[in-house]
């Protein structure tokens, strides 16, 4: 039976902080999730000595211990060296492992010539279950190590989730066949978490099972409801009414459930009405379209957009006048209107946003303080503005400016205030 | 001599991953600089037999050993009990630290009168050196444990990082006052992570100090070289060397040193010659404009971009001719120039970089598979075009292409050959 978990990281980079090991964090909240006590987390640098200690102790006090890193192809990476050492068995090669390596290397990576150094990654202990990797070429693999389950995984974030996903979790869950548990996520924005725990502290404190709990994102909070119960359908009963209690409390604020992202939303609602959108984007510099155009299909709904970063450009490619822009100047409502019109008018968009502010802590000769920004969304019938003051740290104005624009075509493509007014608080 | 550090946080919303251990990662950079050797981070949660045997293991295999969280007035705050049962010692009220505990309440919080189950936060193991805490109420403290000198510091992140440069850093220089170690990382793209370690692995296994270690991001190659010596003088004397030697070895693949990445390169590179850029995009949907605005002061070298998602925007804003689109396809080389001349008209800058490619799997009605990606740059001049096959994974496709197009005008503007032919390998 499966009850206890730890999490060990292998790197040098890690051990020396020039990364913060966010797997960690990620992989016990999933092993948590399933009912496992995480009870220690470890990092150690690229020393075998050091890695099979660890894993050694590690092994001993757990069930099921996860290691992160060192599985690429080079002599500093020594996961599978040191797995085979604490399990007391000799490194084998694994022929269709090496294929799996090859081929990815071919299809994905497109890079000329394999380094045969690469076939190390193949070398895996005697005994290893083969984790494929379909993301990477650094397999993962499985090892009984005395009674704990070790799961060697790459220490690449965005490789070491979706390993975990794919590989892990699924074991691990057909293992423990019992409870299950159902997690859903409100996204919203709007509501700072403060706000969101003032309207929620009273049910979140007398809950359960469901539980609820918000975590805040840069400018956004998620809420997440989980419940556990013999079987999927009665854990989604639990869920439900907790879902629609939530969701009349906070109100327009809930973008979605389990969506992934504002963009993500916005894409999903443009393709189910059949419209297009178009930007034209000063401040932000084209983080809004990047953003968009993040989502698969989001070429069915994105005309283009047009970065807008000097006066000139506005002048010339979206028309705004240049007797406005010399006397409102550039950051300003009139301007962020002309803006919308004119991109939309020159990508032929149904729907145009367009953004222009102060990213950093300047005040412009306006008197415009940094952090001010106006945004307008048109449909070639109408135009509305908003003023957002959003400080004066750049990545910051520029991610809330992005976040706030796609809210306004979220509310225009729902039916709801575009304004964002008819937010509770 | 102190040699070795490690680094343990206590907290059950730490293991169990609701948040991020971002204290260990600035811990152990600030150790790693003042020249300490970090070799094990860890993370337990609030069970007191965890928590005194992590302590105890970390005590005896190193020399200072900086604990987070575990401070606070609660039950479930048990790290100054811990720490008392490892030393072998009694806990002690302090006076002092109960007075500015009052003190700090009514001064900073001004939030009614104060919870006596405060004042347990004054209850130090015997012998401790309170490190007074000026920014929250929990005092830390220092410990002699055996042969190692035990920090423990407040878990909230703003404390800990404050308490740490404030109270710990400073008497650890007072007591190492020697040894200085200098950092320097070389930018590499071009070349794959397995390609520069075989360039470079002998002498990486053969260097002992300055050390040089490889790390792979998203198609980029950090090298980092690290001295250690008695003067920052000597230490740097020890590095330049061996940057010339590697930049010898890799070539125009180094594209800068302690430089944050591409974008800031070029940006800078912009600035000191004097010349405007400008972008126009397809599948990358804006993410090159963004990246460069990313970079303060990219007001003055960019002048704008267009996102030209469909060929309607790339016919009617950059003037590709629609016979042009028809017969060769948006995903050409040809089209590519043409996006390149276009912008450069447009948007009136000095030099245009354009990329128009296939970001998904799928494969265009002209025979091009998913990942290829055509790339063109021009300085009104010229028009330098480049071919590249990035794979499948839609994120990666546009991230490389991103790091290709702005290579091209880090290659432009050093006098490089633009096309990246002279990379080793």
């Amino acid at each position: 039976m499966l009850q206890t978990a730890e999490i060990l990281a292998v790197g040098t980079e890690v051990v020396q902080g020039e990364i913060i090991n966010s797997n960690a964090a990620l992989i016990a909240r999933e092993l948590t999730g399933l009912g496992l006590s995480v009870t220690h987390h470890a990092a150690v640098g690229d020393q075998i000595e050091q890695i099979a200690a660890a894993m050694g102790e590690a092994a001993a006090r757990c069930d099921v211990l996860i290691v992160t890193g060192g599985l690429g192809p080079t002599c500093d990476d020594l996961t599978r060296e040191s797995a085979a050492r604490c399990a007391g068995v000799p490194l084998q090669r694994h022929p269709e492992c090496e294929e799996q390596i090859r081929s990815y290397y071919q299809k994905k990576l497109h890079a000329g010539p394999m380094p045969e150094e690469n076939l190390n990654q193949a070398l895996l202990p005697q005994g290893s279950q083969v984790l494929v990797n379909d993301w990477g070429t650094a397999p993962g693999f499985r090892l009984t190590v005395g009674g704990c389950e070790l799961f060697a995984l790459p220490g690449v974030p965005r490789e070491c989730e979706v390993m975990l996903r794919q590989r892990v979790l699924p074991w691990l869950k057909a293992q423990m066949g019992h409870a299950v548990t159902v997690e859903r996520t409100l996204r919203i924005f709007g509501l700072g978490e403060s706000a969101v725990d003032t309207l929620l502290r009273e049910r979140m404190l007398a809950l359960k099972n469901p539980t609820l709990a918000p975590y805040a994102k840069t400018g956004e909070v998620e809420l997440r409801m989980t419940a556990t119960a013999p079987t999927e359908a009665e854990a989604v009963a639990l869920l439900d009414p907790l879902e629609a209690e939530v969701r009349g409390i906070l109100g327009s604020a809930v973008y979605g459930t389990d969506t992934a992202s504002l963009e993500e939303t916005v894409v999903g609602l443009l393709r189910e009405r059949g419209l297009t959108l178009g930007t034209a984007e000063s401040c932000t510099g084209g983080l809004i379209a990047k953003r968009v155009t993040d989502i698969p299909g989001a070429s069915l709904v994105l005309k283009g957009g047009i970065v807008a970063y000097t006066n000139a450009v506005k002048q010339q490619v979206l028309g705004v006048p240049g007797p406005l822009l010399r006397q409102e100047g550039a950051v300003s409502a009139p301007v962020a209107e002309r803006m919308a019109l004119g991109a939309q008018a020159v990508l032929q968009c149904d729907l145009a946003v367009a953004v222009t502010g102060l990213a950093g802590p300047e005040t412009d000769e306006f008197g415009h303080t940094g952090g001010t920004v106006f945004l307008s969304l048109t449909d070639g019938q109408q135009v509305w503005t908003r003023e957002a003051h959003l400080g004066t740290d750049r990545a910051r104005v520029r991610t809330m400016t992005a976040h706030t624009a796609l809210d306004m075509a979220r509310r225009y493509l729902t039916g709801l205030d575009v304004s964002g007014q008819d937010i509770p608080v």
